[in-house]
């Protein structure tokens, strides 16, 4: 048992972390599933999700760690502390993306990490605990739903026996997916580890996925949780009649109905500091001809805010609404889910503004609007996540941009806040 | 040349014509096509629209009328008058139906004159005028689109050739399923006749397909006119973002400015008398994702009213309205369509109510709100309409239905209206 890292060694790895060679690794990393526009599409478990998971193990390697993975194919590069017993602090994200998703969500995160291990690795520098670099398998959920699954197992949110046999659009199981991504590693000599291992404390860095921090000239920002979310499927029902016979008073127009009812809905979740988030996205008309006065509108909501009180109050006013008549029709209600907020604890949260400040990085608090596999650890560890902005908020899309600035403040940040808890 | 019909023997023919034989021969017809679930699928010149005609003409035969069809296969029984070479008094409607229509609409116009025929040859009755009875082709518009194309051809709207090349869905043309059913035709030495034969008057009866006259309890209305219709289609941009990281502030949400857009354009619409008809019937929101603002919304907009002048003004407030700016949203308006309202003219609606009277049917004036070939005819000839209530205001739809009483009442008041004119 060593001395615990000193504030200088601590600042000459931060420093040695090199954001050239991080957007070379971005950037190497998206060979894999690049796509003729720019974008990436890197399935979960697809051949260029496996490769990438080759490709991350050998880079983990040639720095000294040991590569390891569990029943899901997350894998974890372990770079032993100077107390090797001692629960590890853990950072990463994901690796796999959107069918044409982008090159950082999830990548970024998992490359700020390696940054650090480069870093520790460059300058021989020692930690107290061990230190990790994780990539969380599906996390995006498009080829298998839901997403987040990796970490979710991993933290014992659900269990692995009984996803094994969700299928993709061609039939193959997701545990068939798995065995042969680990047969594949298995070839290479990579460990297996049990899920739900303890740990010290895990860290997320990802992009913002919406435009708070580019709007306010930040570099990064502290997320302090991740907001809850509910979804709801309205359905209304009227009734069709003919376009140019019916006089208005003998309909039951039920798209009538329903932009009513969404107006209602919307200026109830209308608050004075814009942190209701509240959406309509999906909203089908039957039978959607020109001449014809639509019987059916079935729309969904999904409506988010940071605090549970806030969400359950405006649950109960949308029931409220939804058992009015509107337009002469009438309205079910149904929850689809329900998706509790995080709050990160403030350990963290204080321990990522202080390296902020030492980084002098001006990283303003802000809630996440979107998930994240740090969702699930946050009932496992302390957690805690860094965003940089990207590009007119923009995600899950070839478009999807961020600065090589911001990558490098924000991994710096998840570095120094990862090293000061890895020293604690 | 002998004397005009006595209103003797108007009164006896009119009274001979049976209210349970009209109802067989709906019945009867409704063979052609006949559903499992009680309605009628009898496309534009299918195998059992070409039966129907055929039947049709064989009725008219033991008539002792003579059976006639012009090139767009419209079918003509030609019953003499006392004065041969005048122009006839054509009853009709047409005998095709929606793919799950219902056994009433087109067939009853048909039938309500045959058995004005059948009257006429019990009573050994003649009237000055030539009377016929005509089923147009094609009024529906599903097999071959647009619709109302028989009285379009007849009345000169439009010209046989330009459309004869119009294909089904099975690549079969409009003029080769013409070209079908009059080689039929001539194995049954039907004699060919031309478009657009001079005519003293025009009448058809058909059921509402609205709840006015069901509502008010009548057996049977006088139609005035024929209402207008607006076609608009409006396209709603916005921008896509994610629903949870996306603030109010910052979203330009196309499904909220389209129904924002709707409620306002639907207001400027609301009219004391009720008489303005407005549907939004179609409304298709992309991408449709649960967790995706929607970036597009496409719209269409049928809008009816009797008077020109009220569609003219409503227009200007329309095009007014989509150059708003609605939630940070842009809006494109198209015209897609635009039919000028029809009046028929004074002496046919007042000899209708003439006739009405002295039938002692209380048949309030009401404007058609869904076209009828009767539009392109009033354009050719002094043009009438008799509407007779439906169940619910139901039709294009097998549970279209309407009562043996009424079906008389409608009937008996547009072969007493026509009688009237045929002795002028």
């Amino acid at each position: 048992m060593g001395p615990a890292m000193s504030n200088n060694t601590t600042h000459s790895v931060i420093k040695a972390m090199d954001g050239d060679d991080l957007w070379r690794d971005l950037h190497d990393l998206a060979v894999y599933g690049r796509r003729d526009d720019g974008g990436v599409g890197r399935l979960t478990l697809d051949a260029n999700d496996v490769e990438a998971r080759i490709w991350l193990i050998e880079q983990g390697k040639r720095l000294g760690c040991t590569a390891r993975v569990d029943g899901a194919a997350n894998v974890f590069l372990h770079r032993p502390g100077l107390e090797p017993d001692l629960e590890p602090v853990v950072v990463g994200s994901h690796l796999d993306s959107q069918p044409a998703g982008g090159v950082y969500d999830g990548a970024f995160g998992v490359l700020a990490g390696l940054q650090m291990l480069k870093a520790l690795h460059q300058c021989e520098a020692s930690t107290r605990r061990p230190v990790e670099v994780v990539s969380w398998t599906n996390e995006e959920g498009v080829r298998f739903a839901p997403g987040t699954s990796g970490s979710a197992y991993f933290s014992g949110a659900r269990t692995l026996e009984a996803t094994r046999a969700l299928e993709d659009d061609h039939g193959v199981t997701f545990g068939d997916a798995v065995d042969a991504c680990l047969a594949r590693l298995d070839t290479m000599d990579v460990p297996r580890v049990e899920f739900g291992t303890p740990i010290h404390a895990f860290l997320e860095a990802h992009i913002e996925q919406g435009p708070v921090l580019e709007r306010g000239g930040h570099s990064a920002g502290v997320v302090t949780g991740i907001q809850g979310v509910n979804w709801y499927r309205m359905t209304v029902n009227g009734r069709a009649d003919h376009a140019g016979t019916t006089p208005r008073a003998a309909r039951a127009d039920a798209l009538e109905a329903a932009c009513a009812l969404t107006m209602a809905l919307r200026e109830v979740c209308r608050d004075p500091d814009d942190r209701v988030r509240f959406t309509v996205g999906r909203f089908q008309v039957h039978p959607g001809s020109v001449n014809t006065i639509p019987d059916q509108v079935v729309f969904t909501v999904d409506l988010r805010h940071p605090e549970g009180a806030t969400l359950d109050a405006l649950d109960a006013r949308f029931k409220g609404l939804a058992a009015e008549q509107w337009a002469g029709c009438h309205v079910t209600l149904e929850h689809l889910s329900r998706i509790d907020p995080v709050d990160f604890p403030s350990s963290v949260v204080e321990t990522m503004e202080a390296a902020a400040s030492e980084l002098n990085i001006d990283a303003p608090r802000l809630v996440s609007g979107a998930f994240h596999d740090a969702i699930h650890l946050a009932g496992h560890c302390p957690t805690g996540m860094v965003f940089i902005p990207c590009e007119n908020g923009v995600s899950h899309h070839p478009a999807e941009n961020i600065t090589p600035r911001d990558a490098l403040a924000g991994a710096r940040l998840i570095a120094a806040t990862a090293l000061r808890l890895a020293n604690q």
